[in-house]
């Protein structure tokens, strides 16, 4: 007789600070998360022994109903031809990790690896607001910022795996130095929240404006500090998020230019604010742009929560290395 | 008894100064050329009487050989999808042109049109120093700036078929306005040869530098005598060379950024300068990417006369409107 025997798929999506994971039916529900930090282990093997210690166990747990057909992973650099993580900048891991063939090693599972934002479109043009896009460019804007872009419904991998690091492009020339790149001038120095907060302290030590964050050293201002005093009517705080929106909005509008897209989908903790920084977007995306571009291109937001996104995005490699 | 009729496709090439045409084989040989002025048309009919003028004794002369199976086009802001030309900044034609049922009006033939770029792009995937390349960026340096964009093998047309557009995107916050799209500091605006003329113009007003130049006004200044006088060793000449690179250079970058792709065709008049620009093109790339990028990315120029590559990369279009 035949007995039917479910299949589920391990998603792991490695961040900047935190590593989320979890086990998705092929529904594309999750059925079970969890958290590792990704910024507390220098080496990569404590990470690695860190994440056996927390995954295993529900990788047991579903192996008894069920089929684990593999694992896919998002991770900022991380290569879908290669399996490797190569110089990423927003982890401590230097180098060349060969992610891939470590967690097979480790887990005695396929594994299939992409750049962290590119597995977040995968998940949002799966199941969120990109959901029937051919032509979408996914921006992640967390404590670095990436990019997913997808022309005629397919993935831009680039020659060699590594296309979609917009947040490295240069934005203003000669402008602020990045902080592990040193590249000068880069979108993710002003508009990840890692550069919210220097625009902020920039702002405090350059103008004479009152504020509500003067209450604080500079070195305690923080992302969520800026943001709650903008929400609070502070003019200096409001006036970051503005500047934001501008140079996102002068970047997007040299991306419009490059692949045409329906639709920007943006994501990550930045999004929050919301209006406070979407209103300046428009407005400079709309005035770089030739007429033909004009009001013809959507920004929208993630529909998934932020986590799932990237952990259904990565699942979604580790079914088709079974097929 | 079955009597062998050879197919032919018309390629036309839509420039900024110059328009080329040609009748092309099914092994990419043009077999007639032809050519008219583009720019001294100030609406499209009379420009489309002198080209039936023109073009249409080449159809009736190889119509008595075989059968003529469509033209394709390369234009500037052509759109594939609609065959539109809209709103180009570099044509007389102001507004939205209807170009490719202009032509299956005017000369009785299938019509398809693509961006100008796009066509060289194609021409030079199919039978020139793309051959083979799966991602690249063509870009074209004349009167104005074009790009083609090959992402897995495909053309990105992008949601509604205007992909490509590099020339007007921003390199230089607030800096040079453009001529005609009021757009600061794009692209086209330092690295076409138009571009060159007016860093040549700036660097003669605002240094006391000696020049050979010096010799002729402002006015007379044009992009072949900068770069005859560079070639004599004229130091502000080559000087306008190395900056037209290192813009082009930091433009690469972000672009490579983008797609990564396995090279950058570079093709049109401004090209045959060569090294005078492409050292600090090359220079400027590498020193703006990330470290995965480094050293991966060749700049190469086209192997095709400049004419044939837009011909028959447009006439490529043709063939495939009947398959």
């Amino acid at each position: 007789m035949y007995q039917y025997s479910p299949n589920y798929a391990i998603g792991i999506d490695i961040g900047g600070t935190n590593t989320e994971f979890g086990i998705v039916n092929h529904r594309g529900e999750i059925l079970k998360k969890g958290r590792i930090k990704t910024n507390t282990y220098p080496t990569i093997e404590p990470y690695l022994d860190e994440l056996y210690d927390n995954l295993m166990p529900i990788i047991e747990a579903w192996q008894k109903a069920g089929n684990i057909v593999g694992i896919g992973v998002g991770a900022p650099n991380g290569n879908y031809y290669t399996g490797l993580i190569e110089y990423a900048p927003n982890l401590r891991w230097n180098g060349v990790i060969p992610l891939a063939r470590l967690l097979t090693e480790k887990f005695n599972l396929p594994c299939t690896l992409t750049n962290d934002a590119n597995a977040a479109a995968i998940g949002e043009m799966t199941f969120g607001a990109a959901k029937g896009f051919k032509d979408f460019i996914m921006i992640t804007l967390g404590t670095g910022m990436g990019s997913g872009i997808v022309c005629n419904g397919q993935m831009v991998y680039g020659h060699d795996g590594y296309a979609g690091e917009l947040g490295h492009t240069i934005i203003r020339h000669g402008g602020r130095k990045h902080w592990k790149t040193d590249l000068e001038g880069s979108l993710e120095s002003y508009c990840s929240a890692t550069g919210i907060v220097l625009t902020a302290r920039e702002l405090l030590q350059n103008t004479q404006q009152e504020s509500l964050m003067r209450q604080y050293s500079l070195n305690e201002i923080n992302s969520r500090l800026v943001y709650e005093c903008a929400l609070k009517g502070d003019a200096l705080a409001q006036e970051v998020y503005r500047f934001t929106g501008q140079i996102l909005g002068e970047a997007l509008a040299n991306f419009v230019m490059f692949s045409s897209p329906e639709a920007i989908v943006l994501f990550g903790g930045v999004i929050k604010a919301g209006d406070l920084f979407l209103k300046a977007t428009r407005e400079h995306m709309e005035k770089n742009v030739l007429p033909l571009y004009k009001n013809k291109v959507k920004i929208i937001f993630s529909e998934l929560n932020e986590a799932d996104a990237a952990i259904l995005g990565a699942s979604t490699l580790a079914w088709n290395i079974n097929h």
